[in-house]
């Protein structure tokens, strides 16, 4: 597989972004996004996006140049409208504004509608805890994928939920899931790949339980993570998404409309004062940590813990890009009169 | 099984708090929140609760005739001191407040330390949401039951979560779980019962997982529901009640310390008019009740039905005490010089 450096793919992606029109600000925010999800193993929301992307800006669903709009502003809540343009874009400037509002009032929410994908919601969880605040992050997604609990077909997104909060360590508790069984697109490795997936992921057209993953394509849907509790947190996800915020409700839609997006912030300090904040939950994931560790694991990790780790691997030893999705991306990015070799030579 | 009228277990229920010291007003708290949860099918947390209350009261660890306090009280959040009074009280207290600050500032958040058992989290969630705010409560509690993923002994508490959200029809979305994968209650049952609990739900003391309940007693751990997930939200819930909020994190904890609190309000209206809101709400949920339902299922339910329907029957039909429980009852209100009896007969 090729291998590259965070730093070589941050440039060759903010540039296949500004061939397609986005402005440089707007390049350099998707491009640092995804090339952080590869960084810290997310590689199904990394550069591999390129691909969909493009395909969306082609479609006129992902519209380029465009700038997300404050709809509705008062002390405490914010509505942005996304415009349909890069998802990531207006959910940085989505957290951005609940961590302003949390400044001044301890708490600030903020919804976003008419947006595209924001990718990996822990992104904006961290962007929150890295600044003491507790970020929460959820977004309800569209086509339909997931069975409600009890029932045979599908009708909820797989409506991810992430949640960023500080701790007495550098880096910030962050956890980071799609509320379905397992995210879509590891049925979607499985079925390239004409291999079985676990039991218990997904049903048939027929709601039948099965392995097969093509039968996922074929009608099928995923269950929720965790039964009924997995599918009353998909559920709430697209009500305050949906209902609430108004980006609209996922159930039952098949078509792509991109994520309705719900976020806030809560300053910690105020609840109480910093420094015994940060005992307190340092002594708490502490004790975690020392849990003897169950057959078949080597340690108990802090959710966030993984990541960080692939991270500061992959820093070193650099990204590896399947070879196949890399010449989709060179095939993009010579459309666009990009030579990706020489790009790369050049940095 | 000696069955009763709501009316009726209100009223002794009332009676016996009040016998123990409790104001009419908090007795009246409290024997409704417990009858409510018989009448929604949550006899764990109805008025078997009395036994263990009466318990905690004779250890001085549940403090009679007293009153929570707000200790922190700003334009958007609070906190309250239980000072180790009913739990319920606080918590009623504290979603009243937290409402109150969302009615003028669209967020309102309220933390409880020193806190005793809250009972049924939904009650609180249910409050808000009749409301029309989302309401969400969640709380850390003791002793550990629960281990962390990957992990072999227990370190966290089932730390519950419910979120009320407003729908178009005149019951909430109402869901209300542990974040453990089963309640320690229902293990409690079948260790009573001499009966074997499902694969999945326990560790025993040396991290096997056993199917035997006494091995919960005798310092097993039960699992989070939903593997890594519930294990992070679990967590979650622990550095928001315990290091946020400051009512101390459970981790490792064998003692009991009460409930750390934390409740959010938001106010539907500001985001959206309520009109339109319903309008989504309600079409979103229509969806999900028109799915085929899966074998071994009548219909989907949307979270809280069973809970409303159960209210129905039981407000027809009665609710049914095990008479080893009601003896129980029986002996606490003669402790108290009240024949049950007699109460029951001039009601």
């Amino acid at each position: 597989m090729p291998t590259f450096s965070a730093d070589q793919l941050l440039k060759v992606t903010k540039k296949i972004f500004e061939a397609a029109g986005e402005s440089e600000e707007h390049a350099v925010r998707v491009a640092e996004h995804l090339v952080e999800s590869n960084l810290v193993g997310y590689d199904s929301h990394g550069v591999v996006r390129i691909i969909r992307y493009m395909k969306y800006i082609r479609q006129g669903r992902l519209k380029v140049s465009v700038n997300p709009q404050v709809i509705k502003d008062g002390p405490t809540i914010a509505v942005i409208d996304g415009n349909w343009g890069l998802g990531q874009v207006a959910a940085y400037m989505g957290m951005d504004l609940a961590i302003k509002k949390a400044e001044r009032k301890v708490l600030g929410a903020v919804g976003i509608i008419k947006c595209n994908h924001i990718g990996r919601l822990g992104a904006y969880a961290y962007q929150a805890a890295k600044r003491n605040f507790v970020g929460i992050v959820t977004c309800n997604s569209s086509p339909a994928w997931v069975a409600p609990y009890g029932g045979k077909t599908r009708r909820l997104g797989t409506n991810p939920l992430a949640i960023g909060i500080p701790t007495g360590d550098e880096e910030p508790f962050l956890m980071d899931f799609a509320t379905s069984i397992a995210a879509e697109g590891k049925v979607r490795v499985k079925f390239h790949e004409k291999k079985p997936i676990p039991e218990g992921w997904i049903l048939d057209k027929y709601g039948r339980p099965s392995i097969n993953p093509a039968d996922l394509y074929d009608g099928g849907a995923l269950f929720p993570f965790g039964g009924h509790k997995g599918y009353s947190i998909s559920l709430a996800v697209d009500l305050l998404c949906g209902a609430l915020v108004g980006a609209g409700c996922t159930s039952g839609i098949d078509a792509y409309r991109g994520n309705g997006v719900f976020m806030l912030a809560i300053d910690v300090e105020v609840f109480t004062p910093l420094d015994a904040y940060r005992k307190r939950a340092k002594e708490a994931l502490d004790v975690i940590r020392s849990t003897p560790p169950a057959k078949g694991f080597e340690k108990v990790m802090i959710p966030g813990e993984p990541e960080f780790i692939s991270k500061e691997r992959r820093l070193k030893e650099g990204i590896s890009i399947p070879a196949k999705i890399w010449r989709e991306i060179e095939k993009i990015a010579s459309g666009f009169g990009l030579d990706l070799n020489k790009e790369l030579k050049s940095s």
